[in-house]
């Protein structure tokens, strides 16, 4: 079983499904260029390790062990210095990179799997792509004074916090390396699971890889998205449900998707949704997967439980 | 069995006691106010966490991953940027500190026994203090241009690198409480050891914690004393073997010693350093200690092989 994503959304989907399988792979976004990750990325020239770290995390093990290093793995420094904000497991990842440097075919892979064991992860983490990656949003209205007009924005954090409307997202470097072991993960796996996520800057990427996309595409996994809880300010502003998987489509018009996971709270429009579902080949599966306190956050074993019924069917 | 140090010459006698004891507990200065730790004690108000980390190191674990957990903890950032010349164990202890603040009575002790434990460290790491200290030193010609002017240099680094000649050496706060574990350590080991290593700034240190010396004095343990191969510039120009006893009792006129090792082809003065040496209550083993290639380093082998020729006898 293969998830896609990166950041928050990524977490919560492996935090369902490491409930549901004991074969999970996490193949992860690396163009994060805000807080810890973007400094880390500047400068020691890596793979920005944050997405990385999450996703380690949310795979650590249930024992004192596991628990105690991942507490450590997620702790930031808070100071008035230059450690700031810096999150520890970052700097491991960072660490094992350039210690196993020329000391093994991929010291990416090899470092990511020396965390893994540390954290008693129950899973594996991958990057989507052996180099780091820019994120470029084609924004209507980057500008809020010329409304209309069309421009580029590049980097992470300016596409998730850009005031005009994103329209498409590309990838600098356009063709990146994708990550070998990444690509075989995929090509195995009985399920590809999309998102949820941010999804210009965590679901999308992974298709704009061309390695990867052609992988994603012709895999005989099944595939499944599993949509947002709400619309993200900025990013995603306004989006309805099938205005993501619109989206999505026109990222990847050849991705054939089987199964979309929504809740059955957010959808307003399910005839819109049901339509956008069928033009991509799959099925919808509502289901109640949203936290009990009302937030905008999966229910882990609620979404576990609707990943079960899924892979069930 | 105890060691008692700080920095390299603390290492290399944990390297040697390691192959000969089962039981072997360090207890570390905390008083380095410079590179990694000093920047770390200014901006995060913790311990000087570098002299703790190098004695897990010298203790982890022969197998794979005590090698390569250890590797991470001793690997250093190089950058133009704000990492640069950070330890990553020096960050790993830090952020357990961090951490366990408030959910254990003693959290320095549990973090560093976290540390040893991911190192799968053969012995256990303290501090001397609870608290950072600062070495003070009265020097003599501070000032080159006023050779016989007496005045007080404050800091370990400043206090290592004085064109001076260092007359004794002092901490502030004068009386920080020691490490109750570290207490207990020496009150119920069979034998301590002092040295090798920085005479003013890694051995004499603890005998100036009053609770430590107190502790130090009162043992049943048999002490021994080994001393360094040569005189370090600066902090020891010009002294020889028995001047570094001499100033050791000069700092603690209450402690006898059991035995003084030195190697023995740096000793030029043998009658000077017996009198020392008895003054001192104790008596003098001579043995080749040195590493085989000339340079002023012990070796490990041969150093374990006096300690047990010494522990033996």
């Amino acid at each position: 079983m293969v998830a896609l994503g990166g950041g928050h959304g990524l977490y919560a989907s492996l935090s369902a499904l490491r409930r549901v399988t004991g074969d999970l792979t996490a193949v992860v976004t690396v163009a994060d260029d805000g807080g810890s990750s973007g400094r880390l990325r500047r400068e020691l020239g890596v793979l920005p390790p944050g997405d990385l770290r999450m996703a380690l995390a949310a795979l650590c093990g249930d024992d004192d062990w596991g628990q105690t290093w991942s507490r450590v793995a997620q702790h930031r420094f808070r100071s008035k210095g230059d450690l700031h904000d810096h999150a520890v497991g970052n700097l491991l990842i960072v660490a094992l990179w350039e210690l196993l440097e020329g000391t093994t075919p991929d010291p990416t892979v090899a470092g990511l799997d020396w965390v893994g064991r540390l954290l008693g992860a129950q899973g594996r983490v991958l990057p989507m792509a052996s180099v780091p990656l820019d994120i470029v949003a084609e924004v209507q209205g980057a500008d809020p004074a010329r409304p209309e007009q069309i421009s580029h924005v590049q980097g992470q954090v300016a596409c998730a916090m850009t005031p005009g409307k994103v329209l498409s997202m590309s990838l600098v470097p356009p063709d990146p390396p994708a990550c070998e072991e990444a690509l075989a993960a995929i090509e195995e796996a009985d399920w590809v699971v999309f998102g949820p996520g941010s999804w210009f800057t965590s679901v999308l990427p992974h298709l704009k890889v061309p390695e990867l996309a052609r992988a994603l595409t012709r895999t005989r996994a099944r595939r499944v998205v599993a949509l947002n809880l709400a619309p993200q300010p900025g990013e995603t502003d306004g989006f309805s449900p099938h205005t993501h998987l619109e989206v999505m489509q026109a990222h990847a018009p050849d991705l054939r998707v089987d199964v979309v996971l929504a809740d059955r709270g957010v959808v307003d429009d399910a005839d819109a949704l049901d339509k956008a579902v069928r033009s991509l080949g799959g099925s919808l599966v509502l289901a109640d997967i949203a936290a009990a306190d009302g937030s905008p956050r999966h229910d882990p074993a609620r979404l576990a439980q609707a990943f079960v019924q899924i892979f069930r069917d």
